[in-house]
């Protein structure tokens, strides 16, 4: 018989209001400043994280929220996605994030060993900036009402591929750490499920759905499309972390499968409910990462000019296969691609736990995921200056982004 | 700097998953069978929890996000409740919720003493069988579509009143428990903080709301509606822990306290996307914390007996204002009003710490605790058969209930 009373219930709701309340008040400070709301967000986890003034000291219940936050990000991106319009980029979006991964891995390699770095701690560091993490981006675009443009389907089209990109190189350079070599046969298996994953759920998927339709629409259960999606993206998230992949690329291609239904099962307000409430512990969850003592002098010097290399590189990998587009594609694709997030942060870890990297350098990796993440929202906005789409003015509910 | 990666992600999508599915797929067959899906949802909460298949072992992040759950499903149900119609009912539902805690009380007590059992051991399983839980019958209300109707609403009201009398047979008996003997002016105190919260949240909290909504309508967050009621929903479920009350009773204000306005903003299906992903959780962990091996022979046939009492008392002592209403009233008024919940489980918790409850007692508790969950929805539906409204048939949307 269950003989523990949840306790900690205080306390657990204590720590949501606050988190919910502190980022979303600096999120609007910032939308007055005419900044985005997602540094401000992420300043928010900072400010009360562990390394500032230590309220909210982080537990496995907040990370697992701000874990689902994440998927819901994505999710709710997807919906808005139509699988058509993404296979129409999809051949410009493979060279984009190809450019995207060999770029910033060259220039943060060579920077590193100019410093006199050993070549295997040269590896990590570039091996960590070359993951996007589309999080960010996704809910910038997002809430710019600029998603359905074809820039936003490029980026979060190489964003997909991107993180099989990312994932190759963690195992590579895993399997490099844990001095067994690099398992090239494993590595196959890998590459062959995640691209058979995304081929499935960008051609098969979908129709799928269309088949199912008729059966979904007569089900008793109230809420019946939602509640499948909402299946769906969870068993996805899943099925993507299984195979190696980030789970929010599961999320996202869940989003995919229902983006052509959204709108007919009004799915768009009811998951964007969701969003609205999970999201702002994700974004909150990366700024409580962030230790900025721990940077000082050198180590400072060098944590800048590698995020100003992951910047750069992200912007010359992303826009060269789009130079013929002209330059406003080139930057918006380039800075929608550059936030580094928990990849990164994976790549890091490996490395200081096989004593690889030292301490300063995954402080150094930190940083530069930080840095890309609150930069990427104010030049993204400024770039989509023209497009944005103001919300409706007055007292008609706007329709739902995140 | 933070060097801890979220570990366990793969484990907790996965169980995010299979809960969310078994939940949702015995909710369909249990509406197949024209039952209520409430207590197929339980079912697969007992099936798939730690003392049957032993599949979901739980977790305090599960725990943390049934608690969620639960409050969502109040937040709901408050958000279609006008607080004037629940002013209009309150004298009723006080006595409703006054004698339906003295007669589960005295009968309770009386059986106990029958058996042969210690006072204080008769005390404290009578003490678990007062408080009524609403998540049960709020969310089985809002399946049928009948949350607006007279009676529900004496439900609800009478709900809020019984936490305040469940909170205070606590606050008595745990003092009685502690041998300190009961801290009369402590006990005041939260009484008056008690009522003072629920008369501010009906009459003073829609004023305000009214008040602010010029201002709450410029803000240029995403979503300023949603993102103020959710924030205030968290505020008021701390604040009732704080106060010595249920979460859910703060949540279920904070629904009230927004209800005139949810039409206007848009926050029913918003919300209701939220209720729909999070309480399956909530269902799923009742039932997971019910074990049927312990009860066995005679502890099993008192088991029985007092779940009946638990039924039948709330039955007549809530019945008992209503009986000028007529039977039907009464019927679905004290059926309403018997699923008892985790203040069940607390008063029985607080026993087998202090040594005065056995734990074969507490495993009394915990079957009548499950029993009236799961008899309530059916007994409630029937009651209610003539009023289901049926969804809206074939493509069309059906608006969000949870």
């Amino acid at each position: 018989m269950e003989t523990t009373v949840p306790t900690g219930t205080e306390q657990l709701l204590l720590e949501l209001f606050v988190i919910f309340v502190t980022t979303k008040m600096l999120g609007e400070i910032f939308e007055r400043l005419s900044l985005p709301a997602v540094p401000g967000e992420i300043l928010a986890g900072i400010i009360l994280g562990p390394y500032a003034l230590g309220w909210i000291p982080g537990s496995d219940t907040l990370r697992s929220v701000a874990q689902i936050g994440a998927i819901f990000v994505l999710f709710s991106a997807g919906l808005e996605t139509s699988p058509r319009d993404l296979i129409r980029v999809s051949r410009k979006a493979l060279l984009v994030s190809v450019l995207g991964v060999v770029v910033p891995f060259v220039l943060g390699f060579a920077y590193m060993k100019l410093r006199g770095d050993t070549t295997v701690e040269a590896v990590f560091v570039a091996a960590a900036m070359v993951a996007t993490s589309i999080g960010i981006t996704a809910r910038t675009l997002a809430d710019m009402h600029v998603l359905s443009t074809r820039t936003a389907r490029i980026i979060l089209g190489a964003a997909v591929f991107d993180d099989v990109l990312g994932m190759l190189v963690l195992a590579v350079v895993a399997g490099a750490a844990s001095g067994n070599g690099v398992a090239w046969l494993h590595l196959s298996v890998l590459t062959g499920e995640a691209v058979a994953f995304a081929l499935f759920m960008m051609f098969i998927a979908p129709r799928i759905v269309r088949q199912l339709r008729p059966k979904m629409e007569q089900m008793s259960t109230q809420n019946a499309s939602l509640v499948v999606a909402l299946a769906i993206c969870l068993l996805l998230s899943w099925l993507a972390v299984k195979i190696g992949m980030a789970a929010i690329v599961g999320a996202f291609f869940a989003g995919l499968t229902f983006a052509d239904y959204a709108p007919r099962w009004n799915l768009i307000p009811r998951v964007g409910g969701i969003t609205a409430f999970l999201a702002p512990f994700f974004f909150f969850d990366i700024g409580s990462r962030f230790n900025a003592r721990v940077l000082t002098g050198n180590l400072l010097t060098m944590a800048v000019v590698i995020s100003l290399l992951a910047i750069i590189s992200k912007v010359i990998g992303c826009g060269l296969p789009l130079l013929h587009e002209g330059w406003p594609m080139v930057l918006r694709v380039g800075i929608g691609m550059m936030p580094r997030g928990e990849v990164a942060l994976i790549v890091a870890l490996v490395g200081v736990q096989s004593k690889i990297l030292s301490q300063p350098a995954y402080g150094i990796v930190v940083l530069m995921t930080v840095a890309t993440t609150i930069i990427a929202p104010p030049i993204l906005r400024y770039l989509f200056r023209r497009e944005i789409k103001l919300r409706p003015a007055g007292n008609v509910p706007a329709p739902v982004r995140l």
